[in-house]
């Protein structure tokens, strides 16, 4: 890790233990050069990535002060689940309920740039926070790119085996949002009556190559779910 | 506006115009420079822009790529929808049911930092996309930063007015989603059944210098309204 990132972390993991409110003064570009024993430019680097990670802003001629005011409870809509987050706070536990191969249909074979009727992975899942249903996942995964899969690898993070057995680097990801009445299964592993509210949340994710690998269909339990974004 | 600012207007409505398709390669630094006539450091600043705003991709070693591919119909999430942003493409009419002075209650006090008590805007108004209700909009205003509002006001834009006529400048934002059963007024204002589904969008956007001046509360119509976000 770079020594502005070390900086960053030890600025937001300390807003974090002290809880620190919104709008509270950090101390000046130079007192945290004195404060972290590091140039002025590495404070000016740090200063960046957390004004870029909605940490901190800055006032021109009046100082840097405290950005974070999250509300307890809300995950975090920007960043990619699979790989670290907020819903990591939370224990997130998935219950697999199988690992698939199935033929892309249309909607997949659009989304993961793919031919009708190619084979692809598809893990469903049902994901709980102490014991609460938070959401049922359906996910396609392109066999091109995820060469392999099974029900033990989607007990854990599928994200963390991409990366560190098939060195898969995810560049970015597109998310869509809409709400619904739950229907049939979904309710069922939602344990809801049919016809409830559902957030389904479309996710699909590229590698830094740019090739989309995965597309999740994921149904937000609507009573143990909320979401949180800064802009 | 900036030279590079200027190059990432003109990529960004190339791409648009012409219909580039995701992982369409665009044309390498060099002739960009020749292209758009500028330095190679103003083509790399567009880039770096044009990066953040999510409308290209750059793999190293290999080039620069469209990322743009946006589902029609879907609301950008991030952008604040006050000022520009997707919705304008949509013509978006909003009805204002009323604009009144009321006592903040203790959620109201909470998100805009003032006391219990404290007077503030209370805007309601009913938006709708060619003749369709998309959302119905319940925004409270701090008066000691939005010092004037009445209904003619909130027929057009606030956000245009809060900036060009109070010279307020928007900062940041924090956004909450959540999703619900409709009740009550929301449902009539919606003209759906009571306990229909409902996305909750709560806004709340700071100054510039980090105060909260707006708390908005907008309750989506599930069927008309859905969600794009880019990470």
């Amino acid at each position: 890790m770079l020594k502005y990132q070390e900086v960053a972390q030890q600025i937001e993991s300390k807003i974090q233990t002290e809880n620190l409110p919104q709008g509270t003064k950090l101390p000046s570009v130079s007192e945290l050069v004195t404060e972290y024993q590091v140039s002025k430019n590495t404070i000016l680097q740090t200063l960046k990535v957390l004004e870029s990670r909605s940490v901190i802003y800055q006032v021109q001629g009046s100082g840097i002060f405290v950005r974070r005011r999250k509300r307890k409870g809300y995950i975090t809509l920007l960043e990619n689940q699979g790989f670290s987050g907020d819903l990591t706070y939370f224990d997130v536990v998935s219950k697999v309920i199988n690992v698939t191969i199935v033929k892309a249909t249309e909607e997949v074979a659009n989304n993961l740039h793919c031919t009708l009727d190619d084979d692809v992975y598809l893990v469903k899942r049902v994901q709980s926070i102490r014991g609460q249903i938070l959401c049922v996942e359906e996910s396609y995964y392109k066999m091109s790119v995820v060469t392999f899969l099974n029900e033990s690898i989607a007990e854990d993070s599928i994200f963390h085996y991409l990366e560190k057995a098939l060195n898969i680097h995810i560049g970015f990801s597109d998310k869509y949002l809409s709400v619904h009445k739950t229907k049939g299964e979904i309710s069922r592993y939602l344990e809801l009556p049919e016809d409830s509210p559902v957030l389904l949340v479309e996710e699909i994710y590229y590698t830094n190559t740019g090739d989309p690998f995965d597309f999740a269909k994921n149904y937000y339990h609507y009573e143990h779910s909320q979401f949180f974004l800064q802009g």
